[in-house]
C-alpha cells in the first residue's frame, strides 16, 4: 500500500487534519462538518484524501457519497452520539502518558484476568476497573482482557456487535479513558489484554456497506457474509485491520491483543491476514522497542495459526484452548450436552495437559470429522487455559458460573488445575471469590426488529442444552445489572477464603519453579480414571 | 479411514461383490438389483456396506435410502443410460493390460496435447482418438491430455457438468473404452493426462444430496455451494476424491491428473485435500513402483499449491499458468478486454519467461488487489504454458481459434514463443495445422429451464469481451458438429506446412538441451518494448 501510509479516518498534526477515506465506487466524497461541505480528492485505488485546518478536535462530522446519505466514518475515533450519530474529531496523540519506564512482561509471566467493563463494577466504566486495579495486583493477576470497547450500539452489550473498531465505546469512557486506565494499569505493573474483533461487525449501525466491498460473498459465516480479507477490493479492508491494530499498540500502549474467533476469518490470500498483522507489528516493535503480544481465539486446534512465519504458519504468540476447559469442566461433573459431548473426562484432562489440544487428529463425533493437529512442537505460553470465560459462562441458557454449578471445593479443585497447567492461565472476572450472579447474554439494540431476532437466535442455541426455565431477555436492562459483580460479597467470610485461596495458588504459581516455567515437556499428566484422579510429575 | 478401505461403490473380487455406500443419515438403505431387494448393513461413519455373491458383472442397479426414490450410485463406475438412469456393475480389474513395459517419463519430457474425446474425430469417442496415435507420435508430442470423461447429461458436453466422478462417459466407450485407449497410449510411446474436476459437480443429474453432506454452506463458488472438504462429514467426501484419483492411477494407468480449478476448492483444513491427495499417491507409487503426476489448474499464482509438503506447500507437481498465455496472446495483437486487460504485451511476455506469475505480488487492476507471490524456487516442469487451450479458445463468444485471430506467421511465433519456453508446452488439439474450425460451448442438458439457464448465463459471460455477433446456441447439435476437427484440412498445402512447422518445432526442442533441460536459472528473456521483439538468452 504505497496510497495510504497512515490510519484510515481523521489524524490531526499539528493542528492540521488528515482525513482518509476509502470509497473506490463514489464519484464524489464529501465531508459534512458543522455546517460546512468540504470534498475530498480522489486519491489511488478507491481512496479519497483531504488536508485542512478548518477541522479541529471535538468537530462532529459525517461523510456523504455521491450525495447520498450522510454516514458516519467507518475509522470514526469517536461516536458521541452512539453508533447512528456523528463522528467526532479527537486527537489520540495527545493523551500525556506517564508509563514510560513500563516493560511488558514476558509472555510466559501473564495470568490473565477477563472483564467485561460493563458489568466488572456498577459504574460499567473504565473508571470502574481503574479503581478496583489494586485488589487485581493483590490477587496476583499480571494483566488485565477487556472484552471489546469498539463502539457498539446502546449501552449493554458484550463488545462482539462492535461497528466502530477504531472507537472506543462512549459509555465506558471513549478513548481518553481508555488511555487512562492503560496508564494506570502499567503504573501498577499489569500488563492490558484487548479483545478486538475482526472477523465480523455487528448488525445494526454497520455503515460499512455505503462505502466498499468491506464483506465478500465467497464465504458465509455464522454472521453472515465474511470480511473481504481476499476478494476484489481486499487490500484497503486489509489495511484497514492492520492500521486497527497498530493503533491499539502505538497509541492506547496495549500489551496483547486477543482476536476473537480467528477461524471465521476466510483469508486463501498467498500471505493470511494475521501473517499480515504479525508481520506489521514485527515492524512496530521495531521502531518503537516495545513488546507487543498477539493472541487468537481460534477453535481449529490449528497448529498453523501459532507457528512462526518462517515456518509457514502465521506467527501467533498465543492461543485460547477451549478443550483444556470442556475436559475439566466434564472432569468436575459437568454435563456432557452440546459441544461437551465429546470430552470424556479425566483422560481427556490429562490430554490436554500433555498435548494442549484434546483433538489433535482424531474422529470428533460432535464435529463429525477427524479434527486438529499435533502441536508437539509449540511451547506452553502458546495456549491459554481457564476453567470458565464469558462465553463459556454466558452462552449458557441461564448464564450460569462455576460457583452455582460445582460446589466450593471442587471449584478450588478447578482453579488448581488451570494455575498447575504448563499453560497461561486466565480468571473470568468474579471467579476469584466465587461471585453468584450470573453472567448473561445482554444487548442494547435500538432496532426492534434486531432485537427480536437476537431473542429468537438466543432461544435456538439452546436446543441442544435442554436447559430447564426460561430463558432471561438480552434486551433488559435487569439481566444487564443482574449480571454485574457484586463487590460487597467480599465482605463474607466463604467469598473471602475463595479469594485467599487464589491469591494463595496465584503466590505458589509465581513462586515455583516447576509451575512458572511452562515447560511442557517436563510435565506429565497421568490419569487414572477408577479413581477419577489425576498426577502431575 | 478404518472403516472403508476400499473404493466406495461396488468392486467384485473372486465373483464376490463389495457394497459401500455412504448415506450418513439413512436409517435404511437398500440395494436395487433386477427384481431383487438386497439390504446394506450399517458400518462406522455413515458408511453402509454388503458383501454379495447375488452381484454380478453387466447388472444395473439403483440405490434407496428409508424407502425413498430409487437412485444412481454416486460412486458408479458405469452409467450405460445416461445420468439418470441405473447405475452398472462392471469389473475395473477384469481388462488384460499389455502395458507392463511401460514407464512413465520424467515430466519434464512431457509435451502436453490437450483434446477433447467428442470433437477430436468424426466418431467422437476413445477409438476415434486411438486411430489418430500416430499422428500424435509423428508431432512429437509425449502425453495426451484427456479433458474430462466424468459421466455428463446427454452425449455433447466439455465435460465440466460430470455428475458421477467414477464412471466414464458411456458415449465415448465408457470405462473398458478408456483402459483401451490408454494401453494403446502406452504401447505408442505417449503417456496420458486425464482432466478432472473436484471442484463442483454438474448441475443435472446430481444426486449426491440425497446421499449425504458433500455440499456446504459455508463457501460459495461460481457453481453454487462448495464440495465439503472440511465441513462435518467431510472425511467421507475426501475419502470418495482421493479414492477417484488413486482409481484412475491404479485401475485406468492414467500417468497424471490435471485438476480442475483448484482455486475453488475450498479447504481451511490443517491438511489441505490436495496434500492429503498427493501423500495417498505417493504412497500408491511406493506400493506399485509407478510415477504419477499431480497437475493443477490454479488462478491463485500462489507457490503454496507446487511446494513440496515437507515446506508447507501442497505438494502438486505441476500447474497451469494462463497469465504466459494471456501476456503472449496481447504480444501478439489480441484485444485488451476483459481479464486481458491485465497484460500489456512483451515486458509481461518476459516476465513470464523469467518468473513464470506476471503477478507476484504487484497491483492487479481486473482482480482489483494486490496479487500473487514469488515463483522463484520452482522448477520449469512445474508450469505448463499454451498460447491457446480448450478455456482460452471455447470462451470466447464465437469459439475462435487462434487461426482465425492471427496471421499464419503470428500463429508461428506463438507456437515458437510456447515451445522455447522453460516450462512444459501445451497444445490444443488441431492448433498444429491451424484447424479453422472453432471449439465452440456446448452442452446436451435434457433439462430444458437449465438449458435456458445455460444459454443466458453464457450470454452474460460476454458483457465484458463487446464480441460482434450472435452466439451459437450451446444446445444445438450444429455447434458441437460444427466444432469437431476437421482432419482432411491435413490434404491442403497450407495445415501441411503448418503441421511440418510444429514437427520441426517439437523436435528441435527435444534435441537441443537448452530448450530441453527447462533450466529457468539459465534462460533469460529480454523485452525491447520498442521493437515488440524479446529475446531469449
Amino acid at each position: 500500500m504505497n496510497q495510504i501510509n497512515t490510519r484510515p479516518g481523521i489524524s490531526i498534526t499539528d493542528n492540521r487534519a488528515s482525513v482518509w477515506v476509502w470509497a473506490p465506487e463514489a464519484e464524489k466524497v464529501s465531508l459534512k462538518l458543522n455546517s460546512k461541505s468540504l470534498d475530498l480528492q480522489k486519491a489511488e485505488r478507491g481512496y479519497w484524501h483531504l488536508t485542512s485546518d478548518e477541522i479541529n478536535t471535538g468537530d462532529k462530522y459525517k461523510f456523504s457519497i455521491d450525495g447520498g446519505d450522510e454516514l458516519p466514518d467507518p475509522a470514526s475515533l469517536s461516536q458521541p452520539d452512539g453508533v447512528h450519530g456523528s463522528s467526532e474529531v479527537i486527537d489520540l496523540r495527545a493523551f500525556a502518558w506517564k508509563d514510560a519506564n513500563w516493560q511488558n512482561p514476558g509472555l510466559e509471566n501473564y495470568i490473565i484476568y477477563e472483564l467485561h467493563t460493563g458489568t466488572f463494577t456498577s459504574e460499567g466504566d473504565f473508571r470502574g476497573i481503574e479503581a478496583k486495579l489494586d485488589h487485581l495486583v493483590s490477587l496476583g493477576v499480571t494483566a488485565i482482557e477487556i472484552m471489546p470497547v469498539a463502539q457498539f450500539p446502546g449501552e449493554r452489550n458484550w463488545g462482539y456487535d462492535g461497528v466502530f473498531p477504531y472507537a472506543v465505546q462512549n459509555s465506558y469512557g471513549g478513548a481518553r479513558g481508555l488511555q487512562t486506565l492503560v496508564d494506570a494499569c502499567h503504573a501498577k505493573g499489569l500488563a492490558v489484554v484487548l479483545d478486538v474483533v475482526y472477523n465480523h461487525l455487528g448488525p445494526e449501525g454497520n455503515y460499512f456497506n455505503g462505502y466498499g466491498p468491506y464483506f465478500t460473498e465467497k464465504y458465509n459465516t455464522p454472521w453472515g457474509n465474511a470480511i473481504n480479507f481476499d476478494d476484489a477490493g481486499c487490500d484497503a479492508v486489509r489495511h484497514y485491520f492492520i492500521e486497527n491494530v497498530l493503533m491499539w499498540f502505538r497509541d492506547f500502549h496495549i500489551d496483547a491483543l486477543r482476536m476473537d474467533a480467528v477461524h471465521a476469518i476466510k483469508d486463501f490470500s498467498p500471505v493470511h491476514i494475521l501473517a499480515e498483522i504479525k508481520s506489521s507489528v514485527d515492524s512496530l516493535m521495531q521502531e518503537t522497542g516495545q513488546k507487543h503480544y498477539l493472541i487468537v481465539e481460534c477453535d481449529l486446534n490449528d497448529t498453523r495459526y501459532i507457528n512462526p512465519i518462517k515456518k509457514a504458519g502465521y506467527g501467533m504468540d498465543s492461543q485460547w484452548i477451549d478443550e483444556f476447559h470442556h475436559a475439566l469442566r466434564i472432569t468436575a461433573g459437568g454435563e456432557q450436552t452440546g459441544y461437551y459431548s465429546d470430552f470424556s473426562g479425566i483422560d481427556h484432562l490429562a490430554k490436554a495437559y500433555n498435548d494442549a489440544y484434546v483433538y489433535d487428529g482424531q474422529y470428533s463425533p460432535h464435529r463429525d470429522k477427524n479434527f486438529g493437529s499435533k502441536a508437539t512442537e509449540n511451547g506452553g505460553e502458546q495456549f491459554i487455559v481457564f476453567s470458565q470465560n464469558h462465553d463459556q459462562v454466558g452462552n449458557r441458557m441461564l448464564g450460569e458460573r462455576s460457583s452455582e454449578l460445582f460446589s466450593f471445593e471442587m471449584q478450588k479443585l478447578m482453579a488448581g488445575a488451570v494455575l498447575t497447567s504448563p499453560y497461561l492461565p486466565m480468571l473470568f472476572m468474579g471467579e476469584e471469590w466465587a461471585e453468584t450472579n450470573r453472567f448473561m447474554y445482554f444487548v442494547s439494540h435500538t432496532d426492534p426488529e434486531l432485537a427480536e431476532a437476537v431473542r429468537k437466535g438466543r432461544k435456538e442455541e439452546f436446543a441442544a442444552f435442554h436447559a430447564q426455565g426460561e430463558a432471561p431477555d438480552p434486551m433488559s436492562e435487569e439481566t444487564y445489572e443482574n449480571s454485574k459483580l457484586q463487590w460487597n460479597s467480599l465482605s463474607n467470610d466463604k467469598h473471602k477464603l475463595m479469594l485467599n485461596f487464589y491469591r494463595e495458588l496465584i503466590a505458589l504459581r509465581k513462586s515455583l519453579p516447576p509451575l512458572s516455567k511452562l515447560s511442557r515437556k517436563e510435565t506429565k499428566a497421568v490419569a487414572d480414571t477408577a479413581t477419577n484422579t489425576l498426577t502431575l510429575t
